[in-house]
């Protein structure tokens, strides 16, 4: 058995390509770190990461991405395990143009879905990426 | 030991009735059905659902309604097992202003975060409620 | 490879008896009727179903029956999928001395930890399993 | 948009108050640090833990409070992800007259709903509850 | 705003096609029918749906399709609420070489790691797919 | 009330004694500090968990130990919050003759079924587990 690249480069690049410009919409300069990371880790899965949700999903027409971000927080906050993921999609929901306030209040409102202890762990990391970012605007 | 109620049922009907208007400004005639239904099981549980998520949580003027019906169709969505809630919710997006492929758009996003079961479970109840939808409006 | 059994038949057994006099206490004539459908399924399935939780975890005299099962539909409610063992395990409180307010309490309380579509659908299948009961009591 | 509060002030605290009551017998010392701490992330937040699942859900006297903690950490522990909020409710069972090994039997029950790797990481987190509490009474 | 597609069309269908072909693999006659319903819900998530699992995760050649196909008949299992897909999956599984018992072992195993209402409800699931199939080779 | 134990020590102590044989295939020499860790917790604990899932579930000659320990890597990746648990079998798997490339693609895979945080996450814990093992290797 061998793992040879079922598609030619040339077509998956187009969809990874795709891909990162829409990551680095959302993650800014941190969209080139993120995916080194996942590199190195696992080629394929880095690759699946970026064609598909960013390639595919995220830049479809049909809805803003502030929306889009403010979704991906309440899913994040309902699971409940995914804090890491949810840091990146707080910082990418601010870029696309959320307010603080906003964020906070799809966390809050997520009470009702999920109850007091999801939603506390994800203010909590809210917190702690407002912070951060405060301190690097000073 | 007795369960007699612990505010002064003035103070409880100013929450309730707050969160009665903001039920109805989003589910519409089917509001009162729904909280017949829970009343039939449980006062103490009819009470505590409209008074804190619709006369709390989703009445304060920090995101409009069809994000935040947006934002929980995303959260059930991933939880997977809420399918009846996630109706009621697809039809509030709706009436809230949403588009059917706004709506659809949202739980094909969800993909990314909760893997296609759920997100397969949700779009049939959405092709449901859209079905539904399109018979009355004949 | 075989599937013999790794234990002495005598021994399991012991196992396997103790776990269905539990079952019995808690479930009474229809203790025998859930193992026999296990069965049909899988015979190694309905053993440890049988030897483990009731013959082991239930059987130690650490906690009592009816605070043991309004834990058991605790765990059910919050994680949403399981009805058809809520169905079970609220018949089970209510033999083992639960009254019907206690259990609809420990649903309800269960909403700041699950939000409410959970503990909906949660009352829904109890207010079924009272509906039956006052039906067979008639 | 504004954010005014729904609900007049005087109302909104008496289940404020009442919630504050209740979180004191639950956690003593540590309710107030508590509520600082959520308070420092969302006033609104703060408040709805406060009077929601305080004020309303533990308030009604139908079942004693050392029951409902004990229901609790079941549910926590099915969850899985909620290790903080555990530890809260480890001590909470203690303060209402729990013992020691009725907290180790609940989690141990719940591996027959959740299976072993949640209550694996309930009982640590439980262990390092108890040996905090031997430490301090040292 | 529009929803034009992101790649050409001919660089999509050459995912597209990779993943129904893998699908007709794991899936036999029942692949087209399955596709179809998805379709008449969304024609973008049948096309993700086929291209990324089929086209790209399952058609590297790392694991033969009996091992992936039960590590899916795992997951599914103890997330308890896809059960349209455990069914999909189990006849899968067994087109892909699996025995009867070695499905039903992999569900039981799960037990330790979803504990038994997961795993019992997989089995039933299991237990229908084997009766309709038995049915058919009649 | 007492906890006596239910079976006669004898009896009890076969099925421990046949899951100490199983996890000490599974894990190698760090099966005894395992154990060792959970009997500091609780006895009772320590026995179900070795006597059940190894000396019941995994003891059984119907799938090879390399199939059931990728089995439950993808239960523990979709569940998302048992990364310690994770990391155990991770190495199991590796013990149990699997390589690396199929204990990452099984993750990969499960992708699909549990959306991107949750299969990030378990890559992130297995680059931890294979930087260990490397560094013990040299």
């Amino acid at each position: 058995m061998n793992s040879k690249p079922i598609l030619e480069e040339s077509e998956k690049s187009a969809l990874y390509q795709k891909g990162m410009e829409e990551l680095h919409k959302q993650l800014g300069s941190s969209a080139d770190e993120y995916i080194k990371q996942l590199k190195s880790i696992s080629e394929e899965f880095a690759w699946v990461n970026v064609a598909f949700p960013f390639g595919e999903l995220y830049s479809r027409n049909i809805l803003d991405l502030k929306t889009r971000e403010l979704c991906t927080i309440a899913a994040l906050t309902v699971q409940g395990f995914a804090l890491p993921q949810l840091k990146l999609h707080i910082r990418a929901a601010i870029r696309c143009g959320a307010s603080r306030p906003e964020v906070a209040e799809v966390i809050t409102q997520m009470t009702a879905y999920c109850g007091f202890p999801a939603a506390t762990n994800a203010l909590l990391i809210m917190k702690d990426v407002f912070a951060d970012e405060s301190k690097q605007e000073e």
